[in-house]
């Protein structure tokens, strides 16, 4: 395990951006019931990466930042499919938002152009409007590659203030957890 | 304060990239006395990042990787002014590496398209072949946006083992933490 | 002259997102007198790039769409400084928008990490929605290093339909061009 | 057909990019009939993007480099796949490269968040030492989203002079071209 245990209490997402003069102020909260079927795939939830060309620095190893991507794509995947809510619909329908609040990643291997990296995203912890998410990369070998913790938090548009999880969001993150053998 | 202050002991980066059929096992450690002049800017170092239009996603607020991306050019900025050796040099010439082993990002506030990010940057640590960054990054009226540590390790080709800072390098990272006034 | 000088005629730019569930057909179109006042700086506006570690590949030389990303770039700052209306004001105030309907990207000498790209945005024709930019990358010596051509389609949201350049703009444009030298 | 059927001739790509202070002098061209076994795939080959959230602007929509991103990724596949050399095999191991000397895109139709892409890739002109790609991706009903055509062109290392195709990649792409119907 290279990522120490601890996670910020009392996450808090306070900053506005404010740059849409009138907000999304109108958009009221969707009923989340209305949110597609339930997740049926495998847990935990993997993205196979092949490692391109232009995601590699000339050291010839993939650059530092890029990982990070690789990790918050895994994060956007398991919003679509486990959630059942992508970030437009939660963003423009929902009236709702999940900016990350802190990551950490653990560069392990430095993977090279046409690597393949397998990610799987479980979910290290449930907080009242926060939810924190442990990625690991491995090669075909199932060596690692990297490790990421991804804390988001759930926002309310138009202010960006935390809320908590609807019910509806907390038992499809319950029961994945509990099918990932987490809980 | 927002990233916890345990730093990982013993860093160790292991893993060769290999993807060179040769290496650089040709290449000898160069004199490092052979670097340029020490640096002269001011402490910390910073940067003035004005955000972009393609850094920013739907949500109309910095996509989350572009963050470490900003933080991370902070240290190649660093390497090249303040070590005096810049990627290409220290990689193609010297036959060494700095490849991040760790980094944590802290997103406090999100900028949006045209915001100015102003990021500084200080070492946290140097251990013997490791060396932790301590990076800000604040708005214009000091309010912070963002707090990242990145923890790098001193690697030498070809086998990308970690060696001890030389001396040279040493000084001049002992004299910059002197001047911002962290040791 | 790298880019042959035909320019696509009719430039029609039909392609609405359609995301948004409700669009931004609330927003009005702006007067355009209320933008900011004229550009004062050179003629043709220039931006510099150095180029980063991460901007290329392990080839060691710049990755090619980046080329295209720092010539998207000085639109961007084109908009913003000499049109007066940044992309965000464009979009969410003013209902308007400038998508790219067209690039040409001539590669002429491929540049490494550290090199510096003096770019330059000039207007080679303004058609009655569309406009054409002619921007030319050079390193220090004058040296070409890439000339992009970008054609751009100002659009009303909500149906993204093409609409002819305000007169404000119109102005504006002209203007430029004269000092450019370019009429 | 959006992209003007002209394509430059006597395309000469002569900018070494000096880097390497040792180059790679001492690799010798491989035996191209070392590379792996013939492409077995479909004609022509295709890559489906499912648009990333991150790969979108604050408008909703494709960020405009990330097209040719894109496309640039299908002329690293068929160089893995159809070539049968990859960039690092063919950078590290033959001595050769292949920079694209000209980009030229057509954006149709802008994508969103979650949109599939379907690009595919012909190979429209095959000279002495330059190859010109056409490339079209289409949504799943088959409508245009981009039409893009890229230039490259074979050099040799460490003087970056265009070389002509070794046999081998010349029958290969014949080869190709025809399975296409292209010729």
């Amino acid at each position: 395990m290279h990522i120490k245990e601890e996670v910020k209490e009392n996450m808090e997402f306070s900053g506005a951006p404010g740059h849409h003069p009138e907000g999304n102020s109108g958009k009221k909260i969707m009923d989340v019931s209305e949110i597609t079927k339930p997740y049926q795939g495998p847990h935990p939830l993997t993205v196979t990466h092949r490692v391109r060309w232009g995601d590699c620095d000339p050291a010839g190893i993939i650059y530092t930042p890029k990982v990070l991507d690789y990790a918050v794509e895994l994060v956007e995947v398991w919003n679509r499919e486990v959630l059942g809510a992508n970030w437009m619909k939660l963003n423009f329908e929902m009236g709702m938002g999940t900016p990350t609040v802190r990551a950490e990643v653990d560069f392990i291997s430095p993977p090279a152009p046409d690597h393949e990296i397998i990610s799987e995203i479980r979910v290290e912890k449930l907080g009242n409007s926060s939810i924190t998410f442990l990625i690991n990369g491995r090669d075909e070998s199932g060596a690692e590659i990297y490790q990421a913790r991804l804390v988001s938090c759930l926002i309310a548009q138009p202010d960006f203030k935390s809320i908590p999880f609807p019910d509806e969001f907390r038992a499809r993150i319950t029961a994945y957890r509990q099918a990932c053998g987490d809980t």
